[in-house]
């Protein structure tokens, strides 16, 4: 494909000068481009949103005065064709690579970009936000919010369209929303919502018919009870109307792939004031075959993919995930255990629990895209003798942080949160990123935080999780880890015990004696690293070419304080590693613990800096942290002492 | 009044034992005991929710067999009717004070309370988990979740309502939601969904005529028809039925004072399979005139009342509370500025924001019990160049957790979080603590963390905070302070700067040598107490006691890492203060600063411990945990070093 029509539009401007007979070829040429994309991309990208909202993306720059009209973007994996028509054509080779576009939209990347997302279900709260401004300011613009039907199921979604649809001291906003109904969130859709949108959408066909009717009673003395009737019927084919009840004008369904309904509808749109809601169904995936047949497939590609044939299967075996480790496991624990329960807001592929949904349907439960629900749901089954295991993303339990507090610890329920993509998350960047759980979970009294090293650990700490009477947390990271063989027996680590995996040779000599403050470091410092989590595996490349002592910390909380003082007495300095944000961290329990038992020893804290970190290969991005082994060595030699001194032994030895 | 009858009922049990006709004498005499409680009460209590919830926990307890059948109450604060019939009318003397029973349901203290409550909208979720947990363990039983319209407007109950609606791997809950609607939170309602609800009340009056033409018609070909129609009725008459649509079999609305009424329709309720939903119509304050005519005033007594002339006005003059403080700085605030926006989730009175909602009707925005979208729509007007302020408690903060960090921090928009009620909050105990947000917030990037000491710091350390071109907190107690006065005009603190208040005399002689680390303390210790936030008063006193120096930091983050340093280095001991955890609090970046610059000293970390805090007096709670300026002082010399030792000067000064 030449793309000689996109090639002509660098902004939204030139897409408004186009004819309206064009925007069909247009929409074409963006379709294949953005699929062409995505096929040469290294990292892949969100595919099937993408391609269903490339008419609704022409439709909207085409009808609206972008950037002063304010798009925003719910979740933000559709914008991929938005990117394109606003400037950013040439850099959608670089997408989701470090120093290249974000693939969500960003608002230091472009004007365009009004809203930063990548969490669902913000764009109403946002667009109403900037609604109102407009309003304060006396400027006249509309801000719209396109959201999926799978972001509509988000409690805060219904908290927005409850604030946005009324008044508020006589200041009504302009926004629109769009509903994007493509019967799809990333799994696929439940929740009793989605049933009722599949009404609306059955009862579409009436809609025609209604309009007729109406326009033959206006301005006769029936008028209103014309409207009035106009209700009732939408109530008898369109089951309801929700939206209405919220205050918004509902117009819909319409086909969200055809300009020719688009266009004058979003028009008629345009120029209404007041809260509007319009109902557009799109199907994931539109015009690439494979993406529409398996749209769960296709909702992101991750890995190399053909247009022609779909997903290339790689001829390298590909390495076990923490996701698979975690799967395998609830499946086992399920069998052993029927008072298991697994939970999912919505990521039934992404926490690996196809297997466990098709094998134990009765205890897998997907509450739709709601993390609160999830938490407090979590807690109830708990009250009555039952084990949930809540599987969530790191930053996605950022969602559920009160129901964490409030209605598991503190009542001091047996509910495991199995907390995958803790740490960097590489392509997704900053707003996926799992930096802060260690430093939000670690301060709620009774939760205990485990951090697993590698695959096997992590299959055992979820079960010492299991077992434990009480809250807990086991974090693991995005991928794979140091390929540690699984123990398919379960057996349950020791509760808050760390183990030293490698013992310097020079600590070992110093026995028991007292350390020498500081000072005494230069040249024959005794360091030891504490490692929580998969950072263990670089940190024991670093310990042995340095001679240092390395112990896998294994939980956060209850922390190891004994190992922990032990290791204090017998080294001249320690070094704290972890895959999340230093501040509160960790290594700030390590520091809590050194100090309340008294003991004056250096640390050294190594973790993720106090910043929000790009988008970028999760490896790189590490080493960029300091986090691979070389960083880590040469953090300790930066801090401690000359290579030589620390890694010659002294010559008493 | 004697409560001859009310004596007699010890537990649920006694109560269903009476005839239906002695039931309305029963609530009678409750009604009054519960006024009668709450006036005696030292403490105070919740009034006027628990006034209108007397016939319906008497109609609960009477029709379903608790506590095999699960009542969940909704924030709790309806409780105490269902406390006096559950076995715990004596305790009700020493409700919400220390030892005492709590003001809301509390697990471990009867098992008539299925889940503990504090926070709004987690009953249906968690009656949904407990009705799940029912069908897998093969167990008849139904789950009731009692929730109020204020609660309805949280999205988290949208979320339980979604998924608790449809059936899961087949299996349907046996989950009845109640609906208390008294058209009130704590403040006035607002939002959609409460106009929706009074048009529902509205269209009450023609149930009993729809009843009737359905029985005419039932086992006629002409059913079906009928009962579409009805559907359409409902439509006309009650505008839609959004909780039909979520999977709901609604009935409704009933009067929530009319046993008559009640009993016969739970009767029916509990004898149904799948989600119900039954709409009560109460008035919050019912039967106590003064409550009913005023039921923001009468929402909780928290002081003196008497019930036959209402609150009674204290002679002493009240001290000015944080809360004051920021409301006069809020109108204060946006007089001078006009970008100023003020946003409450519901808690107009408790934030004070009264008078600025008087002021500035535009400018202010109670969007409802809904935290997530308060931050966002937040956001979204900073994006707009607006400046708002989100006034939240610190616990209710944690209900919005990953909008701070995703929409606010990550896009270095500048809103201003004032954060009411950070630390122990007394009476409320352990469900409503601030305790953890100096944890939670400090480890997100940009976001700045301010903890002004006494009332006029607050004052300017918020317009400091107004000022700042990024987010911020600013932290403050439930109460009053120091009592310092208030100086009109506002000055900016110095961004990431504290203060000495007090140079121990010791410290000063020794000017900037180095510390001779932990060993060294013995007898001489130059000891540096650094205070965060209002603990600095008792921290003064300490410091006088003990001749220490004594540090005001202000600011969490970022910290002053300068004064540390210098803190360090002419100081033998540093002890942190904060009312506010001890783990991954101020304290600890404390510590991080001072491993950073590789001072090592011993630090004594005061502030709260890891567990759960009942309720009682905040001031004793404080001194429990060792944060008066007696416990200050006593953990200092226990750590430290004797009395006379540190107190007593040297004798060459």
């Amino acid at each position: 494909m030449t793309y000689s029509l996109l090639q002509t539009i660098n902004s939204p401007a030139d897409l408004r000068r186009l004819p309206r007979s064009e925007l069909v070829r247009l929409a074409s040429e963006l379709r294949a481009f953005v699929l062409d994309s995505v096929s040469r991309s290294k990292v892949g990208g969100h595919l099937g949103s993408n391609l269903g909202a490339v008419e609704l993306t022409v439709a909207l720059h085409y009808v609206f005065n972008t950037p002063q009209d304010r798009l925003v973007w719910d979740v933000g994996h559709q914008t991929y064709p938005h990117k394109v028509l606003t400037g950013r054509r040439e850099q959608m080779n670089l997408l989701r690579q470090f120093g290249g576009i974000s693939g969500f939209p960003r608002r230091d990347e472009s004007e365009y970009d009004t809203f930063g997302t990548g969490h669902s279900s913000t764009s109403i709260s946002a667009a109403h936000g900037m609604a109102m401004a407009a309003k304060l300011k006396g400027e006249d613009r509309k801000a719209v919010a396109i959201i999926g039907d799978g972001s509509m199921t988000a409690g805060m979604a219904f908290e927005a369209l409850n604030n946005a649809g009324v008044s508020h001291g006589g200041l009504l906003g302009d926004v629109l929303v769009i509903l994007n109904d493509n019967d799809m969130s990333i799994s696929p859709p439940v929740g009793a919502l989605n049933k009722y949108l599949a009404r609306l959408m059955s009862g579409s066909i009436y809609s025609a018919a209604r309009e007729g009717a109406k326009s033959v009673l206006k301005n006769t003395p029936l008028y209103e009870f014309a409207r009035r009737f106009e209700e009732h019927t939408k109530g008898m084919v369109v089951p309801g109307t929700i939206f209405e009840e919220f205050g918004f004008n509902y117009v819909g369904p319409i086909d969200g792939h055809d300009l020719d309904s688009l266009i004058p509808t979003l028009e008629n749109l345009r120029d209404k004031k007041g809260p509007q809601f319009l109902h557009v169904v799109t199907k994931k995936g539109q015009g690439y075959k494979l993406a529409e047949a398996d749209p769960v497939k296709y909702h992101a590609a991750s890995g190399v993919f053909d247009p022609a044939i779909g997903f290339v299967k790689s001829t390298t075996p590909a390495k076990t995930t923490f996701t698979q480790v975690f799967g395998e496991w609830l499946c086992d624990m399920a069998e052993q255990d029927k008072r298991l329960v697994g939970i999912t807001p919505a990521m039934r592929e992404g926490s690996g629990m196809v297997e466990f949904h098709k094998r134990f349907p009765t205890r897998y439960h997907d509450v739709g895209i709601a993390e609160q629900h999830a938490v407090t749901f979590a807690a109830g089954l708990a009250c009555e003798g039952l084990k949930p295991v809540v599987a969530i993303y790191s930053t996605f339990l950022q969602r559920a942080y009160d129901q964490m507090v409030h209605d598991v610890a503190l009542q001091n329920l047996p509910v495991v949160f199995a907390l995958d993509r803790a740490g960097l998350v590489g392509a997704d960047g900053a707003t996926h990123a799992g930096n802060y759980d260690i430093a939000y979970t670690r301060c709620i009294p009774k939760m205990a935080v485990l951090t697993p090293a590698d695959e096997n650990e992590c299959r055992q700490a979820l079960f010492t999780a299991f077992q434990h009477d009480g809250p807990s947390t086991v974090r693991y990271p995005r991928g794979a880890g140091a390929g540690v063989p699984i123990q398919k027996e379960m057996a349950a680590l020791a509760w808050g015990k760390g183990e030293i995996r490698r013992s310097s040779s020079r600590a070992q000599r110093a026995g028991g004696s007292n350390n020498s403050g500081a000072a005494g470091v230069q040249g024959q410092a005794r360091v030891a690293i504490l490692a929580f989590g998969t950072v263990l595996y670089p940190a024991l490349v670093a310990g042995e070419s340095l001679d240092a002592t390395v112990v896998n910390m294994r939980f956060v909380k209850p922390l190891d304080h004994e190992l922990v003082a032990e290791i204090a007495r017998t080294h001249d300095a320690l070094v704290t590693v972890e895959e999340g944000c230093v501040m509160g961290g960790a290594g700030s329990a390590v520091l809590e613990s050194l100090m309340a038992a008294g003991l004056n020893v250096p640390v050294l804290q190594l973790g993720l800096p106090d910043e929000f970190i790009e988008h970028g290969d999760a490896g790189k991005l590490m080493a960029l942290c300091g986090l691979d082994a070389d960083g880590i060595e040469q953090a300790i030699l930066k801090r401690f002492g000359a290579r030589p001194a620390l890694v010659r032994p002294a010559a008493n030895q």
